[in-house]
């Protein structure tokens, strides 16, 4: 007899479970329960599509070629049976059936299964806040919330917008809106955008906002939400602030949709994601979970985490299929923790540690470096590319790293991921044999080179210094030797502007005069990018001075301001 | 004492190892002496510069600031002496001196070294032809060459050309003399351009240049330079034709400069390069050797062999300079074959074994899959990337891939090299996580896609046939039924013509009375990139069909020109 499987959900790890499913095995009965009207929506494109990146709504829920992945869709082309608009609301583990609603009409039914296969995604946490119902207020997790965004946008009636929440879909969304020529401010708890990048790198991402015109409040707590007439006028913070706003976007994280697997008896995590084994198998071996309703490993801290990414659902799903048709056959070990956003002409993107995830787990003896360089050599039109390594310092275990710029961020954060998967080591990283062409990068990819520079730490070949260290140092009072040892022209089109001494590198060996008689003076040494600071500070060590640093990165990575 | 460091070269590894040498010991007595008026050029960018990317011929020979890495730079900057237009003509390791003989006054003096570094590059080799002294053939391996075809581009005097050799450098410079407005033509011994890639890839770089109006000749061998009044008219091949031509270059690959090391008493290895151990030292412990100069190691391989390439020239001299510094500490293990180059629109990359390569080697039992598909969701502005894999069938062993197309190939083949770097199998690379998000890739990367066809295919779980085992059945008057299971508006835009069948993946379940009544004909199935194509195959197989395949890549890697 036909396999009977039930998937629950349809949107990304639902939908590529079954269509699997279905290449592996034409007898099987497959149905996908989806409570939406839509099926598999590539939801991660909402952000373009109310940016205008595309006007076409079809593309957000049709092939490639223009067919609509509708129920007909799915039944003609897939031999899949998909209810929409239906909503699960049990599942009877003992009888081995799911209880499915017609939301329209209430109609229950009950569906047989053999296998089930449960995705029912995320949802976005909301906080329960005076006003919250007001007319205005929004997240951008649905076909709907698209369609209404998309919606104002084209209106063009609202002139200014909050966007609740500086993760990833926040500043995707909060891009979007300022694309649509709404004025944007963005309101976050922490003291930084991005949680998933240290602060300095989070700093120049807000720094290119700022330039964008996006206002962004930091450490600022939303307590309200302001209305006249049941629309919004205003978004208040703890501070007493009313920032003027007709339009308000939630996006402060999203909640695994695991209600009903509790209520069937399945084990979740502490993160409310439900429990799988390696082989993404529930608690009850007839039942499987995939996508954003999991908690799944995170392999650098070896724990569970909810992971509410499109692309491990994807993954999940291709392994549940496996599993589901031939038995446990197939491992969905984790993930290293790689993500990556689009920020105007910047891009951001880290993978596996950051230096503070790093010091939450428990690492004690954490070194780090930046590196500044641009993307390809300068004749062909290279754009910069800042990365941060973060590396156990006891051992040399590369951790993680971060990039950022307007420069090809991708390639670089992918290296990252890849190094992480392989388990290499700093050592393994620094004569890596990669593709070098000039329209490609340069003749040192700036991975390469980045780890050049965390060997460079780690063997005590250099000692950096971090810009949050510099002006922690100046914040305080202290007055180290600031060295810029670029040329007089760069230093007239851009400089720090904190007191510094300009000698061009080339002049150093002759200028030791200008330089602090104390040879124990603390000296920071930079350029542009720091390697000539570099150069500068072997030399300077070999002539006695004691304490120079250089400051990693550059200008180029300074994320507080320059002079000019 | 300083140690007093030669250094012979000062193309890429050489500066680059005396740099390196000189941040690790500000005390050394560092001495590069270069045959060639210039000093650390970049050499990778000559194509670029003559094909008009940029006309500031300083940026070839500058830092990035604009400063030229002359002698005085070494000398001002980096306290590094720098010798030109000075050639080493013997090492004498008794005494550990070289001879250095100007090249202008013929004077020779002779420079005492504690450790050499030999980095004296490689030369392209030049066949020894009737007529090859005739004005008009030029290589594209100095800065000499490089100012005379820029020189030659920008005259536009020069209708025809002729490019010998059909590898990385010679359709790079194909590339840029054809931008430069001059016809040009390919003439290549082997039955494909760039060797790096398998036929059926490099085919379809083929069908790109030949689509942007450069003539390919493949198995095609000069046998003479023809010519009028010493200068060249025509380039004769061994079919008797004479191709009209005022310009040929010359470009069959490059031979290690190792006779200085050879009188010497160094070692050399089959290719003709110097031999080194993992430190990069030659046989006489007080002699390193990086760059185009050297023999290294191929890690797939485990031969050696000559790797000329500038990313491996600056890796390597990064190498040597910390060995010799510091005692041999620092291990240079070797390359895993990676290439790419750009070809107009499209770019071609390559790292690892390829399959002619893996068969060369021994490997008996070679999977492989190829995958197309868009670089990222069709409403960002997809291009295609058509990627090949290939696999150790019995163990699962990644052996290599290549990737081409008018996508985002350099990531994917960056991808392709790490894998391997980190020795990762065939089942770790379908669950990796990368970074996502709709500007920068599909929901499932590329690469992971590859990895998902070509775990099929070991998995028994898809049947696939490349095109060229398509083609040659049908050229051996085969009949194969065709499937084509794409909609019919597809169909009028593009299709093979090969006396294919058009059923819609969507109505093939209704319409099985279109197909072979005896069900174990061969049918191989299809659409634009196989992925309905596949879904096609599970069905049939599951309706008794006994002998079904997919057509790999689908319409998008068909090398062989569609019908329209």
């Amino acid at each position: 007899m036909a396999r009977r499987i039930v998937v629950v959900g349809g949107s990304a790890a639902g939908p590529k479970a079954a269509s699997k499913i279905r290449r592996l095995d034409q007898e099987a009965e497959i149905t996908i329960i989806q409570k939406s009207a839509y099926l598999s929506m590539a939801s991660c494109g909402y952000p373009y599509f109310v940016g205008g990146v595309f006007d076409d709504r079809n593309q957000l829920i049709a092939t490639p070629t223009g067919a609509p992945r509708d129920h007909s869709f799915f039944s003609n082309v897939k031999d899949i049976k998909a209810l929409v608009n239906t909503e699960v609301t049990a599942i009877d583990r003992e009888k081995k059936e799911v209880v499915a609603k017609k939301l329209k009409t209430g109609e229950e039914s009950r569906v047989p299964y053999d296998k089930l296969v449960i995705s029912t995604g995320a949802r976005p946490f909301v906080p329960n806040l005076p006003g919250k119902d007001l007319e205005g207020i929004s997240t951008l997790q649905s076909m709907e919330d698209a369609d209404y965004l998309k919606k104002i946008a084209a209106e063009k009636k609202i002139k200014n917008a909050v966007v609740v929440g500086g993760g990833l879909i926040g500043i995707e969304t909060c891009e979007a809106l300022q694309l649509a020529g709404i004025n944007m401010t963005v309101v976050e708890m922490l003291d930084q955008v991005l949680p998933f990048l240290d602060w300095e790198m989070a700093k120049l991402v807000q720094n290119h906002l700022e330039e964008k015109g996006v206002k962004v409040m930091t450490q600022s707590r939303v307590t309200e939400f302001v209305g006249q007439g049941g629309k919004l006028t205003g978004v208040k913070t703890a501070s007493g602030e009313v920032i003027e706003a007709d339009l308000a976007v939630v996006s402060i994280g999203v909640r695994p949709n695991s209600a009903l697997a509790v209520d069937a008896g399945l084990e979740t995590g502490k993160s409310g994601g439900i429990l799988v084994n390696r082989f993404m198998q529930t608690n009850d071996p007839d039942i499987y979970a995939a996508g954003d309703c999991t908690e799944v490993m995170n392999l650098m801290t070896m724990r569970g985490q909810h992971w509410p990414m499109g692309d491990a659902a994807n993954l999940q799903g291709r392994v549940v299929a496996q599993n589901v048709v031939f038995g446990n056959s197939k491992e969905y070990e984790g993930f290293v923790g790689t993500g990556i956003c689009k920020i105007f002409e910047f891009e951001a993107g880290a993978t596996g540690l950051s230096e503070q995830a790093a010091r939450r787990e428990g690492y004690t003896n954490i070194m780090t470096a930046i590196h500044a360089a641009p993307d390809k050599p300068g004749f062909m039109g290279a754009k910069p590319v800042i990365i941060k390594m973060i590396v156990d310092k006891t051992t040399g275990k590369f951790l993680g790293m971060q990039a950022v710029g307007t420069g090809d961020v991708s390639k670089r954060v992918a290296l990252g991921a890849m190094a992480l998967h392989g388990r290499m080591h700093i050592c393994d990283l620094v004569t890596l044999d990669l593709p070098y062409a000039p329209p490609f990068s340069p003749a040192t990819e700036n991975f390469i080179a980045a780890s050049h520079v965390i060997e460079n730490k780690w063997r005590r070949f250099m000692d950096g210094i971090s810009a949050m260290e510099v002006k922690k140092k100046l914040d305080q009072g202290e007055r180290p030797f600031l060295l810029d040892v670029r040329g007089e022209d760069e230093y007239q089109q851009m400089r720090l502007g904190r007191g510094e001494t300009l000698i061009p590198l080339g002049k150093l060996r002759t200028s030791l005069d200008k330089l602090p008689k104390d040879k124990n003076t603390e000296i920071i040494s930079y350029c542009k990018i720091s390697l000539r600071g570099y150069e500068a500070a072997c030399f300077l060590k070999s002539r006695g001075y004691t304490n120079v640093k250089v400051l990693e990165g550059g200008l180029i990575a300074w994320p507080f301001g320059l002079e000019k």
